[in-house]
């Protein structure tokens, strides 16, 4: 009898919960799921007689030991703040933890701690961080085992709305944190390796400096870059590659218009508006452009885009930039909340819509004088407003790698899923469960 | 017999020394100078009879205040970051005080102790702020005489370099603290009104969005918004204007050369760049240009000016941009810095220039039916390196408020120098040592 601990259950814990109740149930485990209230997980896990839903209020240590008390795994699904306290727990416990954020640096200083007690606490679990790593080192290994030198790896990764629902002229819904989505870009400059070079692209031209990729059946994306790239020369240990570049998919036409947002100022989210709650859309947009004794709105809009993004107009015109009747009513807010308000008007998911998980990577490499190029891609269709991609993509890899450290699996100290022992069986699973990578490699 | 205090002599006080100690000798009064150290100032002004010379860490309350005993005037050129704790001081010791600062909410919250006391403590005395408010007051109260409304405020300052040693394509040479001027307008938005709309203007538009001023004599200037104007509509009480907007100066193409450094990245404080320390100009320019297989670092930025920019080239060449063969030689250095070490170079005074500092304000009001606009501009040229543009314009108005206040004029609290009574025989004694404001007032 095996017993596993989710902490955390919020909406996007659906589909790991899912996996994991139907593993409970197949092998006659238990599961107990802590959260902070119970309202919502009573209704749907309140009968189950495998499942105990138990109240914790995770920012209390002796409320979270309490509850840990026993188990064989702990699966962390709380805001990633909360994690190094949930890892020093399991650690005094030694229990194993799974968590799907990224590795913070008071994470990296349990390294010792952790492998001192025997226990594995695997990082970076979901779908980016998670699959990006699983299938890039699949693709890195196989370069090794063939003695290929690798010269270039570029890895970027979507979360957009599926072609079906795609119904709007930025080609874009919220299916994610809208704040994370308007604030993109903001947390540091992207860095990353070209050909050798170091280079740098500020905020300002991160939504210019894009790149064009195709997928058959899917069509065009352009990519954005990630804050830092270079950090994954040692993840991955390829630090002899000429090029390492990470971004994030978007449909074309997002990124032109969106720079045009952070143009504006309106993604600033570092000082509140004056009057925000009386702000119509019109007046927000308005108090953005250079003033003129006699334009409309409209029209000062069309210059600030010069002739050669005039194309981008109706894009703003779509999201209700010129509407000058309805208030936004947010208050004492920022220019970037009230793009959020405006935004979750229109970017808004409808009731049959369903979402959609991107991931490409492209890898170069060179065995004797020959040059290849290996590309895999996913793409992932969400099933509904519930199980949709972006869940099942962060869900069932986390519920893969908890079944393989029940069954076993394990790796003492602070690690991310890059082992092949682990990978290989994880991805094997997602491709059963429909999480699958289109490979092609052709000599260039 | 009066005894004055000046707390920091750093280069920037040489012109209010001089000034003060004229009137020590006129009046045979004594003064104190307290400092960090003392050796420049023992070779100076060591044989004087009137001046003492006293060394003090003004971290240190127990310090400040020994030294501060029996004065009858505290002029603190210290850090801005001293001046609440100094302005504590003299509350407690009832000494009336003069900063050349902005006044904190710090400082804005010890009003009422101060005036409890009785103690005036007199801000933002020196150009700008200083003059601005003094001349700006003047007209205004003019205005309110002829029973004007002001309908229209701008005010324009820059620390420039004399036309005749003005000698590079930039028309700029540091005669202020360079780092300042590397971080202009990343302190926050640039919020103000034009003709009854709240405008923001944010960093990555500040230096395309100027307005063309022109002075007889003297040419061209571009203006460039500073952070809040809109606080001046309190300090002045002029909440009935249309329009209110206040900048700094630049020389045409200035502000076009240093938006392409903003676009690039160059002036990005917020992170350090991976080995720093052994990057060329060439190799720090190429870090931020896009990737291309073959271009040269000189066509690249071509590419990135476009054609509408590409007069600027050479205002990047003239800072050695392209060098291959001279490190810029700075640890762990931001973009910020290393694009300052560079201009450090290349934006040094000589020997013998001179700088210059321009004040323009516009105002526009109705008397009547009749709407009317007054400018008026103020150029000052240096007299050499050591009494600059800009430490007469600074010093000079201190060092005559400090008379002022010592015979007599006094208003308790924390105050800026905005009453008729201080800036009217400020202003005029200014005129007397070549000060001067040329102003024209016509109808629109």
């Amino acid at each position: 009898m095996k017993r596993i601990l989710v902490l955390g259950a919020g909406l996007s814990a659906s589909s790991l919960l899912r996996y994991l109740i139907a593993l409970v149930e197949k092998r006659a485990w238990e599961l107990t799921i802590g959260n902070g209230d119970l309202e919502a997980l009573h209704n749907t896990y309140g009968s189950h007689p495998q499942i105990r839903l138990r109240i914790v209020n995770a920012a209390e240590k002796q409320e979270r030991r309490a509850i840990m008390e026993g188990m064989d795994l702990v699966i962390s699904m709380l805001p990633a703040s909360f994690h190094v306290a949930v890892a020093e727990d399991c650690i005094a416990l030694k229990i194993n933890l799974i968590t799907p954020s990224y590795v913070s640096k008071e994470m990296r200083e349990l390294d010792a701690q952790a492998k001192a007690n025997g226990v594995t606490i695997m990082n970076e679990t979901g779908v980016d961080p998670g699959i990006d790593h699983m299938s890039a080192m699949k693709v890195i290994h196989e370069i090794r085992r063939r003695v290929g030198v690798l010269k270039s790896f570029k890895s970027f990764c979507g979360g957009l709305i599926a072609p079906e629902s795609d119904d709007n002229a930025w080609h874009y819904k919220f299916t994610w944190n809208p704040r994370n989505v308007v604030l993109a870009g903001q947390g540091g400059v992207a860095a990353f390796r070209q050909n050798k070079e170091l280079k740098y692209i500020p905020y300002a031209q991160l939504f210019k400096r894009t790149e064009r990729f195709e997928i058959d059946g899917f069509g065009a994306f352009d990519g954005y870059a990630n804050r830092d790239s270079l950090k994954y020369l040692e993840v991955y240990g390829i630090d002899e590659v000429d090029t390492i570049y990470r971004g994030t998919l978007r449909r074309p036409h997002y990124c032109q218009g969106w720079d045009v947002l952070i143009e504006l100022g309106l993604t600033d989210d570092s000082y509140i508006l004056e009057n925000s709650r009386l702000l119509t859309p019109r007046q927000l947009l308005n108090a953005f452009l250079p003033y003129h004794p006699k334009d409309s709105v409209e029209i000062k809009l069309k210059k600030f885009l010069r002739k050669d993004r005039e194309h981008l107009y109706s894009l703003f015109e779509e999201i209700g930039f010129f509407d000058s009747s309805n208030l936004l009513c947010v208050e004492d807010s920022s220019p970037a909340f009230m793009l959020q308000a405006l935004l979750q008007k229109s970017w808004i998911l409808k009731e049959t819509d369903k979402d959609m998980l991107v991931m490409i990577h492209e890898f170069e490499f060179e065995i004797g004088n020959k040059r290849f190029k290996t590309s895999a891609s996913m793409v992932v269709i969400g099933e509904d407003r519930t199980y949709t991609a972006m869940s099942n993509t962060v869900g069932l890899p986390i519920g893969i790698i908890a079944k393989r450290m029940l069954d076993g699996y394990k790796d003492p100290g602070v690690k991310l899923p890059i082992s092949e022992a682990l990978y290989m069986p994880v991805l094997t699973e997602l491709e059963e469960l429909g999480i699958t990578f289109t490979e092609i490699t052709q000599e260039i």
